[in-house]
């Protein structure tokens, strides 16, 4: 049985972008787990694809996997990309390269290194390319593209944009209050359909042409597909692929934690 | 500043090779830990490889970073193969896709469809290639060349070929005994040495050319080199591609272990 996989960084420019990243004297250690190490993207590199998706920063599943959106943001992500009719031809990239923590300072935000490196990435994925719209996944990823709009390179390119809240918001609104979920999730449910409304009909050549069927007010059933194998390294063992929980950064004080991630293998796997 | 990383699989016949690795169907999980997915290679797979190393199977920092030979092995093997003036034109690939869990069966190791998907390495590796010497790590490897170089693509291959030590035996055979870790190490030395001698001269485009040092009878200051960058996944951080045991395997009972791999940040890095 054949296992697609994604052939990663192979041509420029994104060799030189992966070869040359901001280390810690621009992201700085007390706000984000440089530690771990820049992770650049998920989706395809090669021209192909037809959305661009920002992100915010990459989670313990993502540093495992090294791909940004693995995980149950990912997944809910897919299910939006699929109502668009785009089941591959996007590109994720993040508007932190580490994970972040605690919050960023505004003027680490704004530091032109840190900026400087993601317009390379932007204009990338954006000048001469057949991107058709853009996606935004919560504030920064928001700024970060206002912030692309303003340079040369981003004036001379017009797309639909939407920024949409972030799919994990629901979660980290609500503190494991059930009422509080499922009523962050509704409200995110009906940003999600405006976008999408906003966007009908811009998505000239989708994967599939598909009706436009919005969103409940609580996820359905195929809401929340899977991430296609293209998406992983080679040899990404099924269970990172498929549902998250995989990945916790456990400890007994906060250096013990930020110094660690358990990977369990997923119930079942191994009987 | 500029780190190099490897491209991974790029081209054929790895793409397909990488796509289309056996399963659990092949490797019996009561004998590899399938679960943790196929790791494939380590170094060039871009023709200029002048060394092909064979390794027996992937440990638990292998399994995170999914190259293979990347922890105190790996830098072991680096040194020897500094010693033969290549410091970045080999490929290593295993006898085994999978970590060993216990011990492999007389049956399974011969299955042809387990054997029959490393000969299709091999001789993408070796049939028009540049290898001039072949270095196998401990038995398994070494029936593993035997079991290519009987076919027919290998009846067609002449090339000097040494089995060598496995570069972690001195620490499985002695128990954390100190003594017997030092006499099992200078064993192991002189073995290393002995191939070294049988093959110098043989590898006619070394890297640097080098006269030909021996070992000692311990491990001297230059014998462990670094693994270099062009190795490892783009952004793997710097203290994983340094010294292993970042990785382990814990758990209070046999399921839990298996199903556990801890990655912990090496000490000094996060302060």
């Amino acid at each position: 049985m054949a296992h697609s996989f994604d052939v990663g960084y192979t041509a420029e420019p994104f060799l030189t972008l992966c070869a040359s990243y901001p280390d810690e004297t621009v992201y700085p250690p007390e706000q984000f787990r440089v530690e771990w190490g820049p992770i650049f993207h998920r989706g395809r590199l090669d021209g192909s694809a037809r959305v661009l998706v920002i992100g915010q920063d990459p989670a313990q599943h993502e540093t495992v996997i090294r791909r940004i959106l693995v995980g149950e943001a990912g997944r809910r992500l897919q299910g939006f990309l699929a109502k668009l009719g785009i089941a591959t031809s996007y590109v994720c990239i993040n508007t932190y390269l580490y994970s972040v923590f605690g919050s960023v300072k505004a003027a680490t935000a704004r530091s032109p290194a840190l900026v400087d490196y993601r317009q390379r990435w932007l204009t990338a994925l954006l000048v001469g390319q057949k991107i058709e719209c853009v996606v935004a996944l919560g504030q920064a990823a928001s700024s970060a593209w206002a912030s692309w709009k303003a340079t040369p390179d981003g004036q001379g390119v017009e797309l639909p944009f939407v920024a949409i809240t972030h799919p994990t918001q629901p979660e980290s609104s609500s503190n494991n209050d059930k009422a509080k979920l499922a009523a962050a999730t509704k409200k995110m449910l009906q940003n999600w359909n405006a976008a999408l409304a906003s966007l009908q009909g811009k998505v000239a050549h989708p994967d599939v042409a598909v009706p436009l069927v919005p969103y409940g007010d609580a996820w359905g059933p195929n809401d929340r597909p899977r991430i296609p194998d293209i998406d992983f390294p080679a040899g990404t063992p099924r269970w990172m692929r498929e549902n998250d929980g995989w990945a916790r950064r456990n400890g007994s004080n906060a250096l013990a934690k930020r110094r660690n991630i358990t990977i369990t293998v997923s119930a079942g796997v191994v009987r």
